[in-house]
This record gives structure tokens, C-alpha cells and sequence, in this order.
């Protein structure tokens, strides 16, 4: 099949990981086009990661949209322009994978699905966890009740992310107004995870503890989503405390746990048998990125499974993707949404309308 | 140091596991007599751990207490006839090691502690989580602070409880009635050990969801303690879900990780770093029970370390453990009771009052 032609909009940490990553795809994937806010900016990405002459460099992500060569976009930026840029990037009739989350609320995602459906473009929301072999591991081991039937799974997410000073901005904006909280910048991870094992079913019931801090800002919240027929999901994510980053998926028969990284694994523990000593057999199962490449963030090198999929989803022509459906991302903003609504963190973008999506 | 003459009350499982333990002992105990509500399942006992002809069967407990040899009773019988018996055993001026909970709410509790107080008499929880090596080698970490500062812990504790038809009783008696409940017989695991990594301090704030059962007993629950220093306790326990055991203990510069059986633990895993893929270092160290022993309980070889500390205890006339005080045992019983009150779960035992500690 032909090249997918992409358009980088965005040269910050992830986009040079998606780029890098993308040398390891099966498909073939071309990039036509980098942009970033500076010129500078856009001619360091390409320099750094060896792009080849095709590449044309922009200042702008508006000129990057004006390139019809472009086919698809990757957006990578910060999370309160994803609509915005999602919004200019349809209305120039660009199919688009942006960075998740797709919007910093119900309504603002509700904008870019009705946008992208009345264009009849590509729209993805850039989860690659749901790529991930050991994630398709997990599925075909729940369909086929390797460890009889599901119950419940938990994860948890957790780092020094504040005394990273992550988000100590030249203008003194506060993370919060960037709609970079912990929630919305890798909590929402675990909510995927749940609401991918559950096949996107919402849950019935989403109650969530947490604490904030002086900017208003999540530090920390400890979820329970139920489920029908009495599945529950524990999630957890901290900005404040290290965690293993792992997660387990209970079953009628035993556990599979997935020890670190579970939003990027590369490793499977199978547990059969009920928690008794000496009655447990462990088999643990690795997926190997195979990729000895420098990457900013953990395991980044998968971003390539995504890459391919957004490559099958457009040769098929699919408007978007049967893995991470737009439905699934709208299922996703509201459950983000009502946590925050319980811990009370409240975006400026909530006080906007969406003058702009039209 | 002479001999720990030990009375036996109770001849169930967690009994059989005891008295198995106690071969391992370093200190000198001596079963002097055990008994059972009838001679038959007591004598079973006595047969099945080929204990010596020098142990006197009972078949009841009150003959055992009036038996002017035995100097400290260990009581394994049904969460709901604790007080009643420990109370008897003080007035019979024995000592008292009797198994978790020691009481159903913080007015039994209170009533024993005041008991042994005023008779003068040691008293202690069997909580045999607190002597195990493996817990003494975290605290020596965070002592020492091996990996920074403490910031917060996991736990996780669940089993197909249900079931196992556990409590299914011939007189049609429901678990709750017994004080049977999974928080009063494995959840409190997890409380416990997060008052024990916290030393004690009482949290300033316990948030529980969770769900009940048409008996009005829980099924679940996620727990969030809040300590002082912004410093928390995340734990989750369930009856109607495999859960590996694990527990994790967050640090500013690694975690420890206890994969499984956080409660009677035998590994512990120490990874420094913070969560990047390369840069972390993860070290196992082991602490094997060395006993080829039957146990009916995982890890139960580990009630030596409890009964050695009793042994301890006494011989140096103390009335109560340093490491698992009777202040500690009022706290787990006040946060037990708030949980439950947040739960909604009401047991029989509430509703009266302590007639009979007097």
C-alpha cells in the first residue's frame, strides 16, 4: 500500500518519541512535515532525530495545515490547545491522532467527534496502551478464560511529578490553566485501562476520593468505578508518591499481573490458583520492544503500534478506529469529567463555550 | 529462662496452625492444655499434632481457665466470642494472647484493655504480621531511609471468600452474626499494616466506598487514611475478588514492594529509582520460614515470631507488647468502627452493652 504521509504538529518530548518510534513500524509511513510554534523549534526536532531533506520545516501549525501533501496529523501538544488544533487541522480536511487527552472536557471532545464526522475524517485519540501485544495478550486471555471469568482489576500511577518543577512556565501559568493535572496528564491512563478490559461499558457507579492543592490543582485520588454484574475497577494515581505502576486483573481462577509500566508493559505474570502457598503456578510472559534507541518517555517505542494502526485504519479508509472508537473517547471525557467534578477541580476551558468548534 | 506454660483455647484451624508453629520457637513454651467446646474435637487435636501426654484435654474452656498451671492462653475461637472469654480468662488471672480482632467494636475492645489493666495482667491482638523479618527489614529501611522519605502505601488483600461457603453454619447463623464479616476477618490485614508503617499515629482523616451484601455484610472496600505530612495509606480488600496480596511502600527515591502475603510476607522487593525504564535497580530479599511443616493458613510457620515475642514479653514481666500495644489495638478497632460506619455495616454485638466485662 502507499506511504501514510504524516504532518508532526508539535516538536516537543512526544512527538520526537512518536517520530522515533515510528523507524520500527511495519507499515510505510512518511513524514512530509514538522511544525512547531518557532521555526527554530520545528528545524531542531528534525535535526536531532536525522530527518531526511522531504521534511519541510514550519514556524507555524497553520502553515503545516496549508501543505497538501499532508495527510494526517500527529498533534503533541500541551493538552489545552488540542482543540483548538484538532478543530483547524479537520476544517483542512487533515485526518488526526492527537495526544490524549483529546480535549480537557466533555464538551470540547463532543466538538472535535462531531467535527471530525461531519468532514468525514480519521479522529484518534493518541492512547497507545490499547496497542500494546501485552494488552492483546490480556484480551485473548480474558476471551478465552484462561483463569475463568474477570472480576476486577486495579492499577496505579504514581511519580515525583511536582519536584520535577514539570510545568514551572516562563509566563508563571499555572499547570492547571494548561489542563495539565496529574488526572489529565497520566491519571486518565488508569480509567483507560479499566475502561478498555470492561470493552468501554460505562460504569454504573464512579466514586472518587482525593486531595488538591493551593493552585487547585489534583494531587492524588484513589477511584472506584463498578461495573455491571459486580465487576469493579480500583484505579489510583498520585503525583506525590512513587508507585510500581502496575496493575492486576482479578479472575475467578487467579490474577494476571502486569508489574510495572501497566499503561506500556512489556512483561505478563499468569497466575493460576486462589492466593494459597505452594498452589500458585507464576508464568510470566515478556513482549520485547526490540528497540535500543534513545526515548524520553518509558517504553515510547511502542507508539509504533499505534502508528500502524492509525496506517490500517486510514488504507481501509475507517473514519476512526474499532480499538479506541471516538465513542470510547467520549465515554473517557465523562468519567474524567464527573471524578473531577467530585474532587472539585474545575479547568478555565469549563467556563469557555465552544465558539471556535464550528 | 523457664518454661511458657500455655493453655490452647479453641481447636479450629488457626489453633492447629499455632501450636505447629511453636516447634519452631527459639524461646522454651510448654502446651499445657488445650480445649475445644467438646472433649472429642479437642482430643482430635491433641492427636493430630502428636502433642505429649503431659497436655490435658478440656472440653470446655472454663475447666482449662481453672487449671492452676497454665500461665498464659492463646484464644483462637470465632471473632464474636473473644470478649467474652478473654474477659474470663483475665478474672481466672491468666494472660491473653487471643487472634485478631480482639474485639468487635471499640466499647469490647476497651472493656478487655481496662480488664487487663486493672488485673494487671499482659494482654495482646494476635496480629503476627508485626514480628515477621520481613516487616522488621522495612522498618529498618525506613529507619534508615534506605530509599528517602516514606510518602505513602498500598495494600491490596482479596479472595474468593464467598465462595468457599465458609461460613455456612449448621444452625443457619449468618457470618455477620459471628462478627464474620471480610473486613473483621482479612481486611483489617491492611489497616493494620498501615498503622504499622505509620507507628501508630492515628489518621486524621479515613475515607471508605464500598459495598454490602443482602446479609448486611461488606463485600468490598477502597480505603484512603490520610496521616500527618500529607502522608497516605491506599487499601483495598474483597471477598469476591483473587487479589495477589501485594502491598508497595512509596518513597521520594524508590519503593519496596511485597509482592504477595503482605501480611505474613517471606519476600521484599526494594527498586530503587523513580519509575524510568533503565534506570531503576530492583533487589529481592528473602526471608525463608525454613519449616516443611502442613500449615492450614499461608505462611503460618510465622506465628512463632508472636509467640516468641509473647514469651519475651512475659518473662520480662511486662503487661503489654511494645509492638503491638493495647493503644494500637483501640486505634485499628476505632478506624475498623468508623469504616463500618461509613459502610453501613452494623453487627448484633453493637446494639449491647458490656454487661459482663465486669
Amino acid at each position: 500500500m502507499s506511504h501514510l504521509r504524516w504532518g508532526i504538529i508539535g516538536c516537543g518530548q512526544i512527538s520526537f518519541d512518536f517520530v522515533q518510534a515510528m523507524r520500527k513500524c511495519v507499515h510505510p509511513h512518511m513524514i512530509v512535515a514538522i511544525a512547531a510554534s518557532n521555526w527554530e523549534k520545528a528545524k531542531n526536532l528534525k535535526q536531532v532525530l536525522c530527518l531526511g531533506e522531504g521534511v519541510t520545516v514550519y514556524g507555524s501549525y497553520e502553515e503545516l495545515l496549508a501543505n497538501a501533501n499532508v495527510e494526517v496529523v500527529y498533534i503533541g501538544l500541551v493538552n489545552h490547545v488540542h482543540h483548538d488544533i484538532v478543530i483547524k487541522a479537520l476544517n483542512r480536511d487533515k485526518h488526526v491522532l492527537c495526544e490524549k487527552p483529546l480535549g480537557l472536557n466533555v464538551r470540547q471532545v463532543h466538538g472535535m467527534v462531531q467535527k471530525s464526522r461531519q468532514k468525514k475524517l480519521f479522529l484518534m485519540e493518541g492512547f497507545h496502551s490499547r496497542f500494546f501485544p501485552c494488552w492483546n495478550q490480556i484480551r485473548t486471555d480474558l476471551e478465552n478464560k484462561t483463569l475463568g471469568e474477570l472480576t476486577s482489576i486495579h492499577a496505579n500511577i504514581g511519580s515525583d511529578y511536582f519536584s520535577e518543577n514539570r510545568f514551572h512556565t516562563p509566563d508563571g501559568a499555572k499547570p492547571i490553566d494548561s489542563g495539565s493535572t496529574p488526572l489529565m496528564d497520566f491519571g486518565l491512563y488508569t480509567i483507560n485501562f479499566a475502561l478498555w478490559i470492561f470493552k468501554d461499558e460505562m460504569p454504573q457507579k464512579i466514586i472518587a476520593y482525593g486531595r488538591k492543592d493551593e493552585t487547585g490543582a489534583d494531587k492524588f485520588a484513589n477511584i472506584t468505578l463498578e461495573f455491571s454484574k459486580g465487576k469493579k475497577a480500583f484505579l489510583l494515581y498520585s503525583a506525590e508518591d512513587i508507585m510500581p505502576n502496575s496493575a492486576f486483573i482479578s479472575c475467578t481462577d487467579g490474577h494476571l499481573l502486569i508489574p510495572e509500566f501497566f499503561h506500556c508493559p512489556t512483561r505478563l505474570i499468569r497466575v493460576r490458583g486462589k492466593q494459597k502457598v505452594g498452589e500458585n503456578s507464576a508464568e510470566g510472559i515478556e513482549f520485547p520492544l526490540e528497540d535500543d534507541a534513545f526515548y524520553i518517555y518509558n517504553n515510547s517505542s511502542g507508539l509504533r503500534y499505534e502508528a500502524d494502526h492509525v496506517f490500517e485504519c486510514l488504507r481501509k479508509g475507517r473514519k476512526e478506529s474499532d480499538l479506541m472508537s471516538l465513542e470510547t473517547t467520549e465515554k473517557l471525557a465523562e468519567i474524567i469529567q464527573e471524578i473531577r467534578r467530585q474532587l472539585d477541580i474545575v479547568l478555565p476551558q469549563d467556563k469557555q463555550t465552544n465558539h471556535d468548534s464550528t
